[in-house]
C-alpha cells in the first residue's frame, strides 16, 4: 500500500504519543508501515479481570489502536482518524507477559476503512506466540480536522 | 428474568470486587438485577486518546462488564462467566464527565447468553443524558468453574 | 424522529419495489415509520438449511433490509443507502411460519447512521412471538446519489 | 489443522447437500480441506438490491457457510453445526459475475469455534479477483446430535 503522506510515520507517533491512554496502559507503539501497525503492552495485575487475565476491554483497546495507525498511516497530512465501529473475538485468555497487537489495513477507502487486528501472546522462544484475539474495526477519515487534540 | 441463584447480586458484586481492572479504571458496579448490571465511570484524563476523549477501548471495558454481569446475575451459583466476542458501536465522542453504562441480558441460555449494553455520558439535569455508544455481547456459562481467580 | 424527506414512506417502497431480491425470497414491507421499518417474510422450505430452519443468510436478508430502510426514511430525498458493516446473532432456530423484522434507528448521523433490528417468529395468538435474531448496522448516506438503480 | 474424523470431506458435502437454500441460490461447494471450505457462487438478477449488486444479506449467506463448513470439517462425526453471530463488512458492491467465498477456521474449540470467510468477485483472467466483503463468525459444535435435518 502506498501511503498519501510520505510523512505518516512521524504523524502516527505523534499523534499516538498524543494519548494519555496509552502511556497509562503501557501500550508502546513499534512499527509503522503504510497500511500496518504494531503494538506492544507488558500485561500489568492492575489491568487484569478477576481469573486473572488481561481484561477483555484492555486487549479490545490495543486492538483498536492496532487498527486505528494502520489505517491512519494511509490518510492525508490534514485528517483525523475516528473508529466507527469494531468487533473483538477472544481466543483465549491473555496472560502475558507480553502481548503483541498486530493491525493490517483490509481495504483502504476515501471516508470508510476497514482493518483487522491481532493479539499475540508472547512467551519464550521455544513456545512460540499465540493468538488471543482478533478485531475487525470500521475506520472513518475525517478530513480538514487533523489528528490533534481540541 | 428470574434468577436460578437467590444470591446473585451478592456473587455479582463478589467477583467485581476480584476485577483489579475495574479499580484500575475507575468503573464502579452500581445496580444489579436478575439480568441487568448498571456501571459508572468519572472520565480520567489519564485514559483518554488524542482528541481528549474517553478511549474507545475503554468505553467497550465498561460496556463488555455491564454485558458481563448482567449475564452472570443469571447464571447457577458454581458457574465462571466468559465474553466470547462482542461488537461496539461508537455513536458519539465520550466526554464525560461522567460515563454509565447499562448490560441487559436479550436471550439467556443454558451454554450460550446475549447481552446488550448502552453507554451514556451524563451532564447536568438540564441537558438530560446522551448515548454515545452501544454493544453486543456473546457470553459463555463456564460451569463446574466458579468465578474465582485461579 | 423527523424525516428530512417528508415523502420518505413513498421513496422507501418505491426503492423496496426495485430489489429484485426482496419478490424472490418473498419479503415485503410492513409499516414504514421515520427511523423504522417492518418487513414480513413466510419461512419457504427452499429457503432452508440442512436442519430445516431458515438459512440464517436469510435472517440476515430481512434484518439487513429492515436496518436499511430504517435509516433511508430519515435520509434527504436525493440520498442512497449503503450498508457498511452488521453483524448478527442468532438466538434460535428461525422455523415459521412467518418472520417478522423491525428495524429502529439508534443514531441518525449526517454521513454515517446506526441502526438496530429484530427478527421474531410469529406462532399462533397464544404462543405469541419469540425473538429469534437481532442485528446491528452501520449505513452510510450517500448524498448526490439517488437509491436507484444504476 | 488435523480433522477428528477422516471422512470430514463427505461428512461436509452430504450435510451442504440437504440445504435447500444453497441449491435455491445457486451456491456450489467446492473445495473442502481441514479447516478450509470454498464456496461458489455465479449473481443472479433476482437476488440483486436496488442497484444492481447481489444483496448484502446473500453475500452473507455465502460467507457464513463456507465459515460453517470450515469449522464443520474439523469436527467430530457425531456433531452438529451451529452460527452463533456472525459480522460482515461489506467492502465494495458484489456485482459478479461470479464469487468465491473461502473460508477458514481461526481457532477450532471443542464447543466454540471462530472462523473468517472472504468474498471475492472474479472477473476476467486479466483483472484478476477483487475482495468485496469479509467475516468473522462464532460456531458452536453441538455433540449427540450429527448434523442432519431434524
Amino acid at each position: 500500500m502506498t501511503p498519501i503522506d510520505p510523512d505518516y510515520a512521524r504523524r502516527c507517533r505523534d499523534s499516538f504519543a498524543r494519548q494519555p491512554a496509552m502511556a497509562t496502559l503501557g501500550i508502546a507503539l513499534g512499527d509503522v508501515a503504510p497500511g500496518r501497525a504494531l503494538l506492544r503492552m507488558r500485561v500489568r495485575p492492575e489491568l487484569t479481570q478477576q481469573h486473572g487475565f488481561l481484561h477483555a476491554g484492555i486487549v479490545s483497546t490495543g486492538l483498536d489502536t492496532a487498527c486505528g495507525y494502520a489505517a491512519f498511516s494511509l490518510m492525508p497530512a490534514d485528517a483525523g482518524v475516528l473508529t466507527i465501529e469494531f468487533k473483538v473475538n477472544l481466543l483465549a485468555p491473555a496472560r502475558g507477559p507480553e502481548l503483541v497487537f498486530e493491525g493490517e489495513v483490509t481495504k483502504a477507502g476515501r471516508t470508510i476503512s476497514v482493518a483487522d487486528a491481532r493479539a499475540f501472546e508472547t512467551g519464550d522462544a521455544k513456545a512460540g506466540r499465540k493468538l488471543v484475539a482478533t478485531m475487525t474495526a470500521t475506520i472513518m477519515t475525517v478530513l480538514g480536522r487533523a489528528d490533534v487534540r481540541h
